[in-house]
């Protein structure tokens, strides 16, 4: 029997990565998108989906890469203005941090519900979390759930897509421990907004993802500075 | 008194003209956002663009040109598919066209929504109609409302964001006739999906404004083969 077809938006991150193993656990056929818009990073963030995609057996045609570089070109976020340094993380701080690319997600699931449409999928998958402190308003269940309503009632394919985010109401040890079970290939996935060689380790990134595998008691397998 | 901004699509064409027209006289001043993806008169819809700017005086830091081009890689719609010629509009056709890019007001709001959120505007203006036999599922009051809800939900800006479609209960005809009372310039628009000289006069969206002309009573000042 044929499998559903499945957009997961990868962007080489772990969070993502785990929601990839779930749309396979799921029985769900993947066709991965990945997005790049002028991040710092962006070289490397490729390189790990390139991986990931590799790892999952996802053939060429389910595979699409999308520059979205004219968020760059509007700028407001520290990821994309080369003039503005990536601060270190604080994971107490309050409201929108700096790193915040204005509406991104936003962005993605519109490109996302383009493709879905002409691929025929009947679902997207995002690895947004709610709670793991970074402040972004477009990770939030309130947001997804509009945006979902807003693909029903603007789509050409019928009306059915579903947007899926399995971790959002997990925090970073809660998704380490899931993608063990899943087998998500964490060595694989790059998270650092900063570095390209050896995860930096201090950006707020790094911060969220090593607390994760430590509450979780594991090891993270990629290498820090 | 520093006036309100709003960011205004302008496509070029006569409805996003009367649109802006609709918010200049309303107060606002207009920050207009172009977008280049790819379609078959992509040149001349920029050079109208250009000179409805011009016309009301819009400086450069208030003029956007987005090239989201990887909807034509995506597919699914003879206005950016090479392969796939225009056909003769019908006007009493059912369903959905195949002038249609899947999602594409869903991608247009959300770019418009990360530049709001930089410039700190308090709207944003789409010249979409609903009632204009085209049938495109993004045109609809519902789905212009559910994004709104989304850009509430998932803005960093507070959350008052409006999405303004002043044209959306009107017909080509009463169009062209609230264009001739705010005065808007329709000599400086371009509407043919098919011709970059003279408008073919026989495509959709030809076939749409000439009537919207001739049911006003009026004469379109633009030249036809």
């Amino acid at each position: 029997m044929k499998r559903k077809l499945a957009v997961v938006l990868a962007s080489g991150g772990m969070d993502s990565c785990v929601t990839l193993a779930e749309a396979v656990a799921g029985g769900l056929e993947p066709a991965l998108m990945h997005v790049q818009y002028g991040q710092r990073t962006q070289r490397r963030e490729r390189l790990a989906f390139t991986h990931i995609a590799d790892h999952y057996r996802v053939p060429a045609e389910r595979r699409l890469v999308v520059d979205i570089s004219h968020l760059a070109a509007i700028g407001g976020s520290s990821l994309t203005d080369p003039a503005e340094p990536v601060a270190d993380g604080r994971l107490d701080a309050l409201g929108v941090p700096r790193t915040y690319v204005p509406f991104r997600n936003g962005n993605l699931i519109s490109i996302a519900a383009s493709w879905a449409e002409v691929l025929g999928a009947e679902s997207i998958w995002l690895g947004v979390v709610e709670e793991d402190g970074s402040g972004y308003p477009d990770c939030r269940a309130g947001f997804i759930r509009a945006m979902e309503l807003a693909l029903r009632l603007g789509s050409g394919g019928g009306g059915e897509l579903r947007i899926e985010t399995p971790l959002i109401a997990l925090d970073k040890a809660g998704i380490v421990r899931r993608g063990l079970e899943l087998g998500a290939p964490f060595a694989l996935t790059w998270s650092c907004y900063r570095e390209e060689e050896r995860a930096c380790g201090t950006c707020d990134s790094c911060l969220l993802r090593l607390r994760g595998f430590q509450r979780s008691g594991t090891t993270d397998p990629i290498p820090y500075r």
